[in-house]
Order: C-alpha cells, then sequence, then structure tokens
C-alpha cells in the first residue's frame, strides 16, 4: 500500500483550458510500479513524468503483451474533483489482464493511488464545462527476451492528460464507415480485452474509410461480417421505433463502460433496451422503413457521438437529418450532469478524491 | 545509403558456443534509423547496444504498432558469413508495414545496413554446427500521443543475438496441442502480417497447451475451427501418402520463408507438395487409414521441428511412432548444408557478407 513520492523539480507550465487537445500534454508526475515472480507488484511510486529507458528486445516492443484503460477525473461546481466509475475501470483492466496473461492488479490499492497522484496533480484537472483529466492506466511487458511466452516482469503506469471539450461548439454527428472487408475480432481471439493489438489491427481500415470523408469504421462480426460490433473507440447503439438498441455482449466486442452508463440511464428515464445481435440488413431495413430515428455512438472520449450517416456497401443511410437527435442528447446531457457534479449521482457512479 | 558509426567503448565478453541459448544474449551493437514524414527514413546508424529512451505515451506501448522479421546468419566451414533468404524476409517486412500502416523501407539499403552491421560484430557469429547469429529486424510506432491513429514518427531498428544450436542431441519431435476454442486470426483480419498482436494473441491458448504437456498450439481457421492453419512460429506439414501437404496461404497465415524453402527443396527432391485448405477432419482420416506418415513443422528457429504427437479434442494421434521421419530429417539436412554453406547452393538463397 505504501508509495514512495519524488516530486519533480521542473514543474511544467500548465496549458489553458481553450488550448487542451486530446492526449498530447501531460502532468507532471505519473504512477509506477513492476512486477516479477519473486516480489508480484512492487515499488509502488509517484515520480516526475518522464520517459522509460527500454532494451530494444523489450517483449511489448516485439510480441505486443500490453494493455490499457481510459477513464476520467472531472472538476465539479464546487471545486471539488470526482473520478467517473473507476472501479469498472479497473475490473475490465484485470480481465484484460487475464486474457492477455498478463499478472492482475489490486483494484483497491491502485484505486488509491490512482488518487494520490490526482491529488499530486489536482491542478492541471481543467475547470471549463467539457474539459477534463483524461486518465491513462497501462501494463506492458518488460522483458528483455526474444522468445514468444508471457513476460515474467512488467511495468504498470498510469498518466494523466488534461484534455479539451469534445463539443465545444455543441453536438457534432460523425459519419461511420461499415466495412465489410476488413475484421477486427473474432469469436475465439482478443477482441474483449483492451489490448494493444486490436488498435493497430484497425489502423488500415481506418486510413480507408478516412480517404472516403468518414471519421470512423463501424466493425461486422468477423465470421459471417453481417452483424453490427462496434466503431473504432465506441459502441454502437440504435434508435428504432423508440427502443434502444445495440449489439449484446458477445466475447469480441469491448464491454464499454459508457454502454453500460447509456443502458442504465436510458432505463431510468423509461425508454426501452434491447441488447441483441443484429444485422446491418436489420438496419438498412429499419432505416428504409423510417423506423430508425437516431443512431450514436458511446465511449469514455466524447460520452456520446451522435452518427448522422452510415455508409454500407452502396447505400448511405442519412439518420436523424445528420443531426443529433432527442435520444442521444437527452443521454448526453443526464450523464454529463453526473459527471460534472451538477447533478445527484443516484447509481454511485462518481467518488470524489 | 550513409551509415554513421559510433564504437562501443565497453565491448561484452562474448559467450561461449555451448552457452548460448535463444534471444537473450546481444551483440555489442546494433543499426538504427527513424522516420518522419519530412525526413522519410533518416539518421541511419550503427550505435552501442543500448537502451531506448521512450515517453511513456509513446504508441508502441498502447496501441502495439509494430513489425518484426526474423532471419540468420551462419559461419561456414571456410569462415565466411552468409545470409539466409534475407531479401525474402525484408519484402515479407515490407508486406507487413503496409498491412499495419507502416512506411515501407528501402529493402536492398537496409540489406546494406545490416551486412555493415553483421560486418562490425562479426566475432559474435558463432561457429559450431547448429549455432547462428539470429537477425532481429523491427519497426515501432513512436509519437507520444494518445490518439487512435496510424504513427506519424516511426524507429526501425536491428539487433543481433548470437542463438545455440536448436537440436544439440539430435532432432527432438514435438507435441502440439489442437485448440477448437482460441482463434489466431481470421480472413479480413492481420494474421498474415508478422506485427506485434498476434503474438500477444497466442499467450492464452499457448499456456493451456502447455499445461497439458504440449509444446505449442496447431491454430485451425478463425471462422469455422475446422481448417488448420499454423503452429505459435511454425507453418505446418503432413505427409500423406508421400506427398507433403500443407495449408495454403490464405490470408491468415504467415508465409513463412521456411515454409517457401521446403516446398522449393522438396520439389527438387522429386517430392509431391500440395498445398490446399486441410481439415483436421482428413488429418485424423488419414491417421486412422495409416497414411500419415510425418508431421512437422518449418520456421527459421528450428528450420525443421518433427511433430511427434497432436492432440485434437478427445483424440491424440502419434505420428512415425514419435520419432522424426524420413522426409523431415532428409529437408533438415538438406537445407542446413546450404544454410552453412557445406553444399551447393542451386537456389541462390544463400548471400556472402
Ligand atoms: C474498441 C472500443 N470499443 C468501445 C469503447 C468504449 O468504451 P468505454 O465506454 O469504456 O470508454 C472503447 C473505449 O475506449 C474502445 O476502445
Ligand atoms: C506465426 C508464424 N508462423 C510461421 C513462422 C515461420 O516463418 P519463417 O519460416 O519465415 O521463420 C513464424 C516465424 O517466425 C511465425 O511467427
Amino acid at each position: 500500500m505504501k508509495v514512495s513520492f519524488t516530486s519533480t523539480q521542473t514543474p511544467k507550465t500548465k496549458p489553458e483550458d481553450s488550448q487542451l487537445s486530446f492526449g498530447t500534454q501531460f502532468t507532471d508526475h505519473m504512477f509506477l510500479m513492476d512486477y516479477n515472480r519473486e516480489k508480484g507488484w512492487h515499488d509502488s511510486r509517484i515520480v516526475p513524468y518522464g520517459n522509460f529507458s527500454l532494451p530494444p528486445s523489450t517483449t511489448v516492443l516485439h510480441y505486443g503483451q500490453a494493455i490499457f484503460e481510459g477513464l476520467k477525473a472531472y472538476r465539479c461546481p464546487d471545486d471539488t474533483i470526482q473520478l467517473f466509475r473507476a472501479r469498472d475501470n479497473f475490473n475490465r483492466f484485470n480481465r484484460s489482464a487475464k486474457r492477455m496473461c498478463i499478472p492482475e492488479i489490486d483494484t483497491d490499492t491502485v484505486l488509491e493511488h490512482l488518487k494520490d497522484l490526482i491529488r499530486t496533480d489536482r491542478e492541471w484537472v481543467p475547470s471549463s464545462r467539457g474539459t477534463s483529466l483524461y486518465i491513462r492506466p497501462a501494463i506492458i511487458a518488460t522483458d528483455p527476451y526474444l522468445g514468444i511466452r508471457a513476460s515474467h516482469t512488467y511495468r504498470f503506469f498510469i498518466i494523466l492528460s488534461p484534455v479539451g471539450a469534445y463539443y465545444p461548439e455543441g453536438f457534432n454527428p460523425v459519419k461511420i464507415w461499415v466495412t465489410s472487408d476488413y475484421v477486427r475480432a473474432v469469436p475465439g481471439g482478443v477482441g474483449e480485452a483492451k489490448t494493444a493489438g486490436n488498435y493497430a489491427a484497425s489502423l488500415y481500415a481506418s486510413e480507408e474509410a478516412q480517404r472516403e470523408g468518414y471519421t470512423q469504421v463501424l466493425w461486422l462480426d468477423g465470421k459471417e461480417h453481417r452483424y453490427v460490433e462496434e466503431v473504432g473507440s465506441m459502441n454502437i447503439f440504435f434508435v428504432i421505433n423508440n427502443t434502444i438498441v445495440t449489439p449484446a455482449l458477445n466475447g469480441s466486442i469491448l464491454s464499454g463502460i459508457t454502454r453500460d452508463t447509456v443502458i442504465q440511464m436510458a432505463k431510468k428515464q423509461g425508454i426501452a433496451v434491447s441488447e441483441k445481435r443484429i444485422s446491418m440488413n436489420e438496419i438498412c431495413d429499419a432505416h428504409e422503413k423510417g423506423w430508425l430515428s437516431e443512431a450514436f455512438g458511446s465511449g469514455t472520449a466524447a460520452v456520446i457521438s451522435p452518427v448522422g450517416t452510415i455508409r454500407y456497401e452502396d447505400r448511405v443511410l442519412t439518420i436523424q437529418k445528420g443531426t443529433a437527435g432527442p435520444v442521444a442528447s437527452m443521454l448526453f446531457d443526464e450523464i454529463t450532469a453526473i459527471q460534472y457534479g451538477e447533478k445527484k449521482d443516484p447509481f454511485q457512479w462518481t467518488e470524489k478524491i
């Protein structure tokens, strides 16, 4: 439980809230701990943000044995800082660890260390509505060894990055491209784990989509290329005949924390939610019949991303005239109000630091 | 084409040939070059082997955008050193690069740099029969950025590791475990690329196989879980009714250089080779009828690995009484004789440095 602390001697200039972007600026400190077989996880420490010194033979650079998480802390109107569903993120982190043969961490202990770290860099948590402190915990395999096996040593780290408002000028619907050619994950694979290789595997199709003017890729199932899975870094929802429909967790989709947040919030607001297998043909059909009133993605970065256009093979579906719909807007407002501590949190999602 | 050279000031003690293992010891120098959008690949240099200094936000640590190769140099009886099919490895490297949105390299230039590097550390190339110099080229994504996109900067590196004889006491057949539950790759995925995440994705099933006393996993296709793909780090061959049968390259199997070497050598020796889709049921059937006389893997590390036992669901197939068969032995002898410069190389596979 004890964490050693080394303060930075060269504090950086904190960016203005208006100059924040995503994932480029980091705070003054980071949390580290190491793993070996004799000591388990050990040497917990908060130290100045700085480079790792890694041999070129380090396992993670060759075989990608690595996992990560993404969560946020928010500054409330009363100037307190709160975490949103951090425990759920660390539980998912441990599920990813297991799948990738990485030793699990103690979530209670790590959560305390995370709070210590944020307290240390609390001045870095931005305050404008829409801004937040993005938190990136990760574990990398560190054996200096080229054999293919689970590493015997690991480094766990948490870095913090103040991030700007995702929608400074209001909700901006995205255009998504359904790929029938490329596949991200398949039953029996590692799609459910938040592991490095899944993201590398998504780049080629993403670049193709971007060349065609689309923001992100919508992945279909790896077996039949028919059923909707998820978007690049979001889970996907459709509003069909006033019911919110989203692909059921099937082992190849990431179990998004925001996905669960959306489902709980929608139910609380009296909206029916259906988690099921859903094909692109059903989506096209619902669109044709006028039953598809909204589509949106869910993820930690943007919370809710309205989808204005879906391109699937030779069809282009325009949804809600390409603007944000009432369900997406309501969910965004209600969820962010809890995240920023503006509304009571009946779900116990938030935790003060 | 110009490469700068910085000599080590602290040369390491070279290990005895008898003390070599795989991928744990590295030579005194390494080759590096960097990529950015303005300069392309630049700053080619041979420098003392040493650690990389990487920000915790480095792309490769989070999103696994990385590729690698594995090839070997051999010391010949006349004390010259030769590379085996190096150009084929760098061509495959570029195919992996393309799939993973990594900028390609100029194979001719890099091959020259590799030769320079080996010349620099030529004393490290071991000389006992069976030993060799393992060569590991790799590219890692180096943007200090948490956004999910192809990195704009990269590092290319080559490290060298003297490796011991794979079969110091003669051919040792391996036991392989067919997994019907876990999947390594799928059509539309990145199975064909030599990219980091494919190896991380293989660890869980490998650990399961090892717990059951098996050496490696034999992967089936990701769609139907019926057709044979490849073994952990080897392609797979069966001798059925005097024909060598191996899974056809289908986009999810690595196109092994040794696989191609085996096919060319077998044909030259007058053995029929069939590249086709082959199911585990066909293999079991052939085994039952007494037609399956041998099975073996092919890969740079061991060249040929006879397979003595295959476990598939509730069946255990023992092949060639668990010993190495004549086809595997012949191929091993013929191929290694060329690699070590003991026999003429009519295929132009080898290249002196
Ligand atoms: C592949 C993928 N799907 C979905 C999500 C959304 O998950 P969450 O809501 O937990 O951020 C992410 C998030 O980062 C992701 O990487
Ligand atoms: C997944 C996989 N299959 C097959 C092979 C064999 O390829 P090669 O003969 O080029 O070494 C490797 C080699 O390293 C591999 O990683």
